[in-house]
């Protein structure tokens, strides 16, 4: 949560020309992102203000995966969903170059991230998330889960016994969660393109109603299910991770299925797909507090509730 | 430039109810203040759309000073100044308590901090310094300037040889401008309210003109060509601080002129103050640079610049 580059107005000035929006009037760095800057710009517009957010990519994110992000967010803003649209300038170009980092200036959209949703706001998720799965079904381009099964392993390997640095019996947890899972994960559910990492900071919300499905770079084409797990687990349970909030889960998961109902293969793998999405984040946030990234302006996350929750599921499911 | 405090969505809603200002459409931390973390807020006002900065008090910041700061805020915006007004809850309080920190609202302003100033924006900037001063003057409260002589001999003897670490000979040259400024202080020149920290990041412009004035949390009582002196160093010096760019000079001096005159007095110990301005931020930031503060998410400030601007004022005054 930092700008990482600065960004001066004069430099600002000459990158916005070939985009004609008016004058600057504000551009103020944001505190989003943990692997990009942002920067909340408004212009003078033809018609009156306009309001946009200025990503410059830093770290973590390969910039041969830029163009599929950008084409995802005009795809699914171009369907109606609420989805910050990738702005073009003159020469129909989104994705640009700004102060030495790739840059892409995108709509700006309000609304407020909540920190503990009521069931409403999960049902609201939960309706946003199928509706993108629908928007995304004809999005042709894929672009493989780089923090899949595959990734799952190898981090558990290298990560090995400092697991249990963080807990008393974390290592063991995880090899016995990853066996359990190699011969039951589930192959032919239906797949699309899927959000990954839709957590309520993701989230913008005016009251009950989603507002804004933001930062799509965790986007990639996986199990639809996969996606909705990763948002239970998000949205429906307490931050320590103990066992689920039993109204905000069956609220997020009627308002998904009221949008795309799971087939029954799906509702049958449902607890697995929760154990997956549960190792995934336990095992990137135990990643970044075991080998803290140069720079290490990010704020760790607690990885041990998500160790709740692998170990709720396995046990529950 | 970061946010030290997070402030969950329904936190603020709570914290906000007695503002009276609508319905919360958009909250996002910015990357503005070093002693604080600040937040833009949007509300749904009756009559549209609302904006303001929520600032919470961190670090630095004496708590006894808060209603000096904020007294001095409103009572600029009471005169017209593009200053943020604080914003006061439905019993008359502006002064709060949120997250566990001192808290204020303030109206959001306009405009863009420009990082290379153009002879007009130097102006434009003298001139609003003139106008603080004037409208400053019937601000009756005092508060003595922390930063001033007796802080710099404290700080300089603090620091002794470790400025030779920055670059071979500081500590030489600081001993011999401080010996120096010690018998050549003025002391009898015209004192009022300064801001006491006027570079461009803390003046947001909408092209040439001034926007709003910034960030008080510097400000106090001394001499008012001091503050002059503070703002030619910050915007009429290239960012090496070699040697003073003479149109920028002349256009603030000019524009700060146009709104008060100086008198022949100040006139003279311009030179003085010049260096004694330069050896402020010098001193302060070669100790942010020595001596970083815990959390060290501040950016470090080179402090040779300021070396190189107390040079210049020495060998030209």
């Amino acid at each position: 949560m930092a700008v990482y580059t600065d960004v001066p107005a004069e430099l600002l000035a000459e990158f916005l020309a070939p985009y004609g929006l008016g004058d600057i009037r504000t551009f103020k760095g944001i505190a989003e992102g943990v692997s990009n800057s942002n920067f909340l710009l408004e212009t003078a517009g033809d018609d009156g203000p306009e309001r946009f957010i200025l990503t410059l990519y830093e770290r973590r994110i390969d910039a041969a995966d830029l163009p599929w992000f950008i084409g995802l967010m005009e795809h699914l803003a171009d369907r109606g969903l609420p989805v910050p649209r990738p702005v073009r300038d003159r020469d129909g170009q989104a994705l640009q170059r700004l102060a030495g980092r790739h840059a892409c200036l995108i709509r700006f959209l309000p609304g407020v991230s909540v920190s503990s949703p009521t069931a409403a706001q999960a049902r609201a998720a939960g309706r946003s998330l199928a509706g993108l799965h629908l928007a995304g079904r004809d999005y042709a381009d894929v672009r493989p889960n780089g923090l899949g099964p595959g990734w799952w392993h190898s981090t558990a390997a290298l990560l090995g016994a400092r697991l249990d640095s963080l807990e008393a019996g974390l290592a063991d947890l995880v090899d016995r969660r990853l066996a359990g899972l190699r011969h039951d994960w589930p192959a032919d559910l239906p797949a699309g393109t899927i959000h990954a990492d839709l957590f309520p900071d993701n989230v913008l919300m005016l009251g009950n109603r989603v507002s804004g499905l933001i930062d799509f770079y965790f986007a990639c084409t996986d199990l639809l299910a996969y996606d909705l797990a990763v948002l239970l687990n998000a949205w429906a349970f307490p931050p320590d991770g103990t066992a689920p909030l039993a109204d905000r889960w069956e609220a997020a998961l009627e308002g998904y299925e009221a949008v795309r109902p799971l087939d029954p293969a799906e509702r049958a793998a449902l607890p697995r797909l929760c154990e997956g999405a549960a190792l995934r984040f336990l095992l990137s946030r135990a990643q970044d507090w075991l080998e803290p990234a140069d720079g290490a302006l990010v704020a760790r996350k607690d990885p041990l509730p998500f160790a709740r929750r692998l170990a709720w599921h396995a046990a529950h499911g």
